[in-house]
């Protein structure tokens, strides 16, 4: 099995070590993250990314800055712990991994308050690590199950990033696809570059290729010829939040390439942990869509102006897609189909 | 009524004066084009664009340049400007425009063959003010038809680039828009960028924000949000060949938003002169579609690497979209409604 490389402690366990994300293709630089401010630049400059990569990097964060307060009371340190989550969350408000693993966090030290503090750190520590090792179990399943629904030489579209660097190790989107590769399966991928970030064409792309993936790398815009051409026979995205009713939160865009896939007969699924659900958005409209920068639209990611400086720009950083074009959700427990409000609730409540 | 600034003749008469829209909107550069290769390259490289503008660059380079062989016979003059249109026809082989253009003049040419050689030079330098003139005056009925589909407060979403920088003076899809905000309407234009070569963060909302309208620019996978959220209540985009059966090929990514507003209900209009049908394609099978360099997806205009150097990319110019998306077809003759065969015989042929 494919091992996590993209987050990880430095030896010491001052520090979080992640590959800086927004520094590829071009460079590999790894950073040491060991402030409170760092860790929310580092989620919100989008340096570590992906859903479940968030959750993972939130989960070791909180360890690491929870060590700095190993002399305060219990009661300090639990209230220490509470505010550095919250603020954590601030960072990226779509994804439900990131609260989902603060959480965790924050509920294990309020079971274990009556321990010593440094006890209590320890038990983060190992909790971080468990996040992680699940993530990369999660994944590897994902990948197993979604790799029933492929068959050699299939042409597989995919938006964003959803590769291991966007979770632990196989990643959700591209698992299958990595997995089938291993297994001496080959596929064609088009990759959407996924604008304004890019993540397509600087991540999936770079990822794929490392894996002697054929990968094929068009404009957002390109992906309705490309299905036309009958050059696609599924799609496959990430997910950020799945509500109740399987509408889904996903990389701009995602809504789009759905609909376009409905057009063209082209089944869609999205892949993810079952930590992505949330039970408590009923449909896609009580799921909050980050508004972004509008210079990532007009500056592009190297700071040279393509628009007119006073051009207005709507930036949004996710879109919902509705339950109705969805064919499947591909979980680590299995794959759900429609009717979804029912079938979620029965495999995972 | 608004004047054509984008494509003239220098003072000499020896040369095609034109706005390198490459350029924009970070500087505005005139440059003085006379020779083969150059109109050629300006054609090629995009530095005049949108259908109609190359129609009229591509008369007004023939008469420049057909006066070069002032000295030559009859026939030695006629084969250099049949082989010259054919040279300049192949720089961008999917807008029609062009080809008709260059036919039209050269078909003037041999019409009047039996004429000195300096009189069928300044009969091909009338032809061209001509069919700039005609320009002028198709958009400005184009605009009039297309504002009758219009009411103040409206919010139009278009895709590339098809304003006065594309023609001659109000543009296609863009003209109704400016003709409207003349007469005192307001309108909510949202702009796709229009990956790769960014026209519509460049050039539309460069001119749409000099005429003091309000636009908002969007990454083209977002316009599936910014429909959802009920703020477009037309599609407006150019064409740059239409087929006899309605089919019609622009900027790639047309199709997607078709299908897009299709599913959420918005109709679609096509905006473009009468020289853009070409009755001698059935339907958009037939139309050639330009596949252009790999390198503007993998290293964005201004060459910065965006995606790893090897990578594969698929960049076709434009696509097809089927007449069944499509609501109406805006012409300086009125709007052509399904059934487009029918109707657009009718009123065409």
């Amino acid at each position: 099995m494919r091992k996590a490389e993209n987050i990880r402690l430095n030896k010491e366990e001052t520090a979080v070590i992640i590959i800086d994300q927004t520094a590829l293709p071009n460079e590999e630089i790894f950073l040491e993250v060991d402030t409170e401010e760092a860790c929310f630049d580092a989620i919100k400059l989008l340096q570590v990314r992906g859903a479940p990569a968030i959750g993972i990097f939130a989960a070791f964060s909180m360890y690491v800055l929870s060590k700095k307060w190993i002399r305060l009371s219990s009661e300090e340190f639990l209230e220490n712990l509470r505010e550095t989550g919250t603020y954590l969350n601030s960072a990226r408000p779509t994804a439900v991994n990131l609260s989902w693993a603060v959480r965790r966090l924050v509920q294990l030290a309020e079971k274990n308050a009556a321990l010593p503090v440094p006890e209590i750190i320890q038990l983060l520590g190992k909790e971080a690590t468990i996040i992680q090792q699940e993530d990369m179990e999660m994944c590897f399943q994902i990948a197993s199950h979604g790799l029933t629904l492929l068959k050699d030489g299939d042409g597989i579209l995919t938006h964003c990033n959803a590769g291991p660097l966007a979770t632990s190790s196989y990643g959700t989107a591209l698992g299958p696809i990595l997995l089938g590769k291993e297994r001496g399966m080959n596929f064609h991928v088009f990759a959407d570059e996924t604008r304004p970030l890019l993540q397509g064409a600087r991540l999936t792309s770079y990822e794929l290729e490392n894996a002697g993936i054929d990968v094929t790398l068009i404009c957002d815009n390109m992906a309705s010829v490309v299905m036309k051409n009958g050059w696609v026979s599924k799609v496959f995205v990430g997910c950020d939040r799945i509500a109740a009713n399987g509408d889904f939160a996903n990389k701009i865009g995602t809504s789009s390439v759905a609909i376009l896939a409905n057009y063209y007969h082209i089944p869609v699924y999205t892949l993810g942990p079952s930590s992505t659900i949330d039970f408590s958005s009923p449909s896609g409209d009580e799921i909050p869509i980050e508004l972004r920068d509008p210079e990532e639209i007009r500056t592009m990611w190297y700071k040279k102006a393509m628009a007119p400086d006073s051009v207005k720009c709507y930036n949004p950083s996710f879109d919902i897609t509705d339950h109705t074009l969805l064919s499947g959700i591909i979980t680590e427990k299995g794959i759900v189909y429609p009717p979804f409000k029912e079938n979620l609730k029965n495999l995972f409540q």
